[in-house]
């Protein structure tokens, strides 16, 4: 499936092999990561500023500060690059020059507006939440209208996208394979730990069940 | 320690209790994170791309191969932001607004040149190699001189960085301790699980100590 074809912006041109263009493979990338990296330009200079992001559709929502330099960039209409990466491991091979990792990243591009309606900016901000944590939502103290005011959120539509993708043993050049060096990948992922109570919680205030869930998992 | 002085490129905005402008807080969490994510523009568009990263003293290391746009673009002279982000924890207040994340960011400025003689390069892919897993570059099959023709090495050296931080248990406005809502951190880290053997290992080959120590850490 091509549902963002390859243009000069999002084909990639290195190991075309591991280059997807389905939104199959490059959305789940985006609900995966926890965080993404959002690029955007200001007087010729690019920078890269890290966030959190969800997916609603075949747009991205990102959210902040009103007074955020990022929000401020990315609400203006401006061409944006959303990256998200996973690192699955560490490709070790017998020679240095065939080491890599596994890893699925997927790069967004697309312009960013503000949200309009508080509808529009309520249902955004339910994403977010939603997407570092399942189930906070219905739990937490929700946003009133002073916190709304406060807090930017900007919807940025997938323009065009790709994915790229590395899984599997490494690859050594044949010559090498009789070598006596061991070979192979360093499995990783992101682990959740116990969760440590804020020191001024309540007393007899339990873990709930998902953030249990979440970091059994 | 202000060894990157704040300047309207690198100064922090938001939450700026959160920045700092020293080495010795910005050089680890680039010495510590597996990859950065580099941007860079082209005919006005920002790209964000994920590479492996090392540190040289106050420059970056990048490689890869000689056809590849990223380091095409990063050998141009061109401005570069490079960013760095480790996410030590999901912060879960009593509210949603006061939502965060634990984290350690690092967003360094300048711009990339070609490494020129061979020492320059061969010190470079050594530095990269025991970024990711120190103990391999003694190990492993080191790069001929085919492999070094084909892999370009990127030098950035630091013009101005800055990092950012944040740590601790969530912040919630005073009404909200007393709601019946658990707020605390959960917390995260990156982790290695057990070596694979390459399909294709030779008989009686053992994962070494320096990958053992890796993962188990």
């Amino acid at each position: 499936m091509t549902d963002f074809p390859p243009s000069d912006r999002n084909r990639v041109r290195r190991l075309p092999a591991r280059a997807h263009y389905d939104a199959d493979t490059i959305y789940p990338i985006l609900d995966e990561a926890l965080i993404c990296h959002v690029g955007f330009v200001a007087d010729g200079q690019p920078f890269v500023i890290p966030t959190i992001q969800a997916r609603l559709g075949d747009t991205i929502i990102l959210h902040g500060a009103k007074a955020s330099r990022l929000l401020k960039h990315a609400a203006a209409g401006e061409p944006l690059c959303i990256t998200c990466t996973i690192v699955d491991g560490l490709v070790l091979a017998r020679s240095v020059f065939h080491h890599s990792m596994n890893y699925r990243s997927a790069v967004v591009f697309g312009r960013g507006r503000l949200a309009e309606s508080a509808e529009e900016k309520w249902a955004a901000l339910e994403a977010i939440t939603e997407h570092v944590m399942p189930g906070r939502w219905a739990d937490a103290r929700l946003p009133n209208e002073l916190e709304m005011n406060a807090t930017s959120v900007v919807l940025v539509e997938i323009d065009e996208a790709t994915a790229k993708v590395r899984s599997g043993p490494p690859g050594d050049d044949d010559e090498d394979y009789a070598l006596p060096i061991w070979a192979g990948v360093l499995p990783s992922h992101l682990q959740f730990g116990a969760p440590l109570d804020d020191p001024k919680l309540g007393a007899g205030i339990e873990v709930p069940g998902y953030v249990g869930a979440f970091w059994r998992k």
